[in-house]
């Protein structure tokens, strides 16, 4: 095989073979393909695509070049939850302890934020002392006396995956949507859980910005995973406003843990219910929507998931007592309020101005390499269809030294108001099962 | 400015600046720009274009990028003759001391072969003792002595072209149309010449397999070159069957001496007088067409383009005596017939087949750096029109030792058989000015 032909065959739209992936992924991996090579391969799928069996022969062999992360030492159903990255979206930070207190496994390889949308490694680190990585071994400790068990990608599950994603990152050919797929469930598929539930982003906030370019990622990475004989459903849910009302780590770990007390935002609640309901129909813990719906609700009711969320915190280092006072937590210097211009109704908040603007402050990053400031960010004061007063507050910025008027600029823009109440919008779109 | 988002816009089909295109060229030449973003932005002009101005700041960058040839200090007109590449296409070797016994002074650097298509270079190979890298100052001198110097790309006229090439050739982005446009203009704005006849070959032997494609690159080419300040045109040529009879390098040789002696092929000797004819109306030699072609004519039956042909070798090192006497020349070992299966008239001989047969056997190469054999060759026996009987000779293969039952397969294979005569086809199809 030559790559300079597996890259022809595919620019002129051929299909490859399971065979030529796979040496195409290794042969890149050994260094026997130059990068400059793998590049215009990968621009070449970027306009003609790859259809469900290459992209899944493609996950196949990247997941190959690494070990499988073996969970069978631990007893219980194991689950894992990925999301494809939404403002506000501090789901993961709720539901992996109200699945564990449920009685599920959660093992989940979380990433850092990147652009406009924050990562759930960023947001559990504005805990002090809270630790990211985790071995192997204490990964499946963890996993097993805890319930929960989230680790950055410290260790190299998919080794193809990483060479991969770094090119794509330089040769603007990250967004197509076969490669997307072959990433996260290639990373999925290595960490071998009984179940995956996918919460696929809808809308301005997110990557697909309409349902069919949502419909399509979810539809291919349920069907990669189906082949691979794993549990997969995905559930696609409208990122066009923030989840919640906090934008910004510690924010976002302040609301969660609100959520887990019980008085949690409406949207993030109905969120986390629906990916729970999933998970417990398809691992078969309960049969019916209602009961399993049910079975989480009284989880939450009695306090049990937020016991849980605080013995995971203490079991990666962090400092349970900052969790119940603020005052222990990251803090920022200043605050600055967006009042709204006049009266009438939220008809829109804008999730991507909101998380640029968030990111602007320094909860974000533009670059892999820069810092964030775990305290700055967004606290929304209104959500869509609220009815505000000309002068009351819309959002409260929480500043540091960086972006404020670009930040402030871009919050103020990020509300659109109506005379008339909206029309009320769906969370959750649709499932793909 | 960064490389990504210049990939990123092209990959999203927006039209790049004269300053970006400078920009990503030099740096490219410089090592800032790697070989992967490069390979990236190439497979996205692949499928995304660049317009015509676009084309023609890229080539202009790539021009800046080495020095011009400056060929002021030689008095005359100056011309330069380029073909995209054809199956027994030795009109080079005929036209060039044909236009300067006719007192031009033509002025080319010259490629070798590669694929199915010969190189100029390589067939000039072929005469013992030919020396085809000329160092500047003895190009300069010949062209002003003699009339014609030809040169193989020895010397560095755009080092841009040569390091964007090299990539081209390795990630499947060689068949780009204005990146083809931008090479060989690069080139041909690069060396100083007054005017310039582009020979676009059409057909099942050339790169433009459809008249439209082409236009496209003629058009395309014409338009840089204008754009320039060049007197450029093109000339679209039919090239679904072999120019001439002979294909290989000595044996094209001896079929351009017979030219310039004064029995050439038809078709061949009718290019020469058209792209001839272009040339002296583009540079006001001759106002009319007829009148142009006369003049032509007069030159070639007078000897005086096969005497220049003669001066022209020796100037270049090569040995005259052989040019007279062919036992001198390199000569194949073996030599073996194609007969026809049945009687009929020739309806087509496909000049893919015919060069590919002759690069199987040693004629050309598939990768650069391949040995040639300059003896080995087709002879075609017969030319498209012809009547043929059961048995007669379709064609003679000179072999060596390489290939010689496929070249066999393919040349028999190359050849249709019809009832009836085949309906005229045009040789010049078309002239873009």
């Amino acid at each position: 095989m030559r790559a300079c032909d597996l890259i022809r065959r595919k620019r002129d739209g051929a299909k490859l073979s399971a065979e030529e992936l796979e040496w195409l992924v290794f042969s890149y991996l050994e260094g026997e393909i130059p990068d400059y090579q793998m590049a215009a391969w990968l621009m070449a799928v970027y306009f003609q695509g790859l259809d469900a069996e290459e992209t899944a022969h493609l996950t196949g062999a990247m997941v190959r070049t690494g070990q499988l992360f073996d969970l069978s030492a631990v007893p219980g159903i194991k689950v894992d939850k990925h999301s494809t990255g939404g403002v506000g979206d501090k789901t993961t930070l709720v539901l992996a302890p109200w699945l564990a207190a449920a009685g599920l496994k959660v093992a989940k390889v979380s990433g850092r934020g990147l652009g406009h949308t924050g990562g759930t490694i960023d947001k559990l680190e504005s805990i002090p002392g809270f630790r990211a990585e985790l071995v192997p071994a204490d990964f499946l400790n963890q996993l097993e006396e805890v319930g929960v068990a989230i680790t950055s990608q410290s260790f190299a599950l998919v080794p193809a995956d990483r060479k991969i994603y770094a090119l794509r990152d330089v040769t603007a050919t990250v967004e197509s949507v076969p490669l997307i797929a072959a990433s996260i469930m290639s990373k999925k598929l290595a960490l071998g859980t009984d179940a995956l539930i996918l919460d696929v982003k809808v809308g301005r906030g997110a990557l697909a910005k309409d349902l069919a370019a949502a419909r399509c990622l979810a539809r291919l990475m349920v069907d990669i995973g189906k082949r691979a004989g794993k549990k997969v459903r995905a559930l696609l849910s409208n990122m066009d406003a923030p989840l919640g009302r906090a934008v910004g780590n510690v924010l976002e770990v302040q609301e969660a843990i609100a959520t887990l007390q019980g008085h949690g935002p409406q949207d993030l609640v109905e969120l986390c219910l629906a990916l729970g309901t999933q998970l417990f129909q398809m691992t078969g813990v309960a049969e019916k929507e209602k009961t399993a719906r049910e079975q989480l609700e009284a989880v939450l009711r009695e306090g049990r998931a937020w016991e849980k969320f605080k013995h995971w915190v203490r079991a990666q280092g962090g400092q349970v007592e900052a969790l119940d006072d603020p005052s222990l937590l990251p803090s920022a210097t200043g605050e600055t309020v967006i009042t709204s211009p006049e009266s009438g109704f939220v008809s829109g908040i804008d999730a991507w101005a909101i998380g640029e603007a968030a990111r602007l402050l320094g909860a974000g990053r533009e670059r892999k390499e820069d810092r964030i400031d775990p305290a700055v960010g967004v606290l929304l004061e209104v959500k869509v269809g609220d009815k505000v007063e000309k002068g009351s507050p819309l959002a409260r910025l929480r500043v540091g030294e960086r972006n404020i008027k670009e930040a402030e600029l871009l919050t103020a823009r990020a509300f659109t108001l109506s005379s008339q109440p909206p029309a009320s919008r769906d969370l959750v779109l649709e499932v793909i099962a």
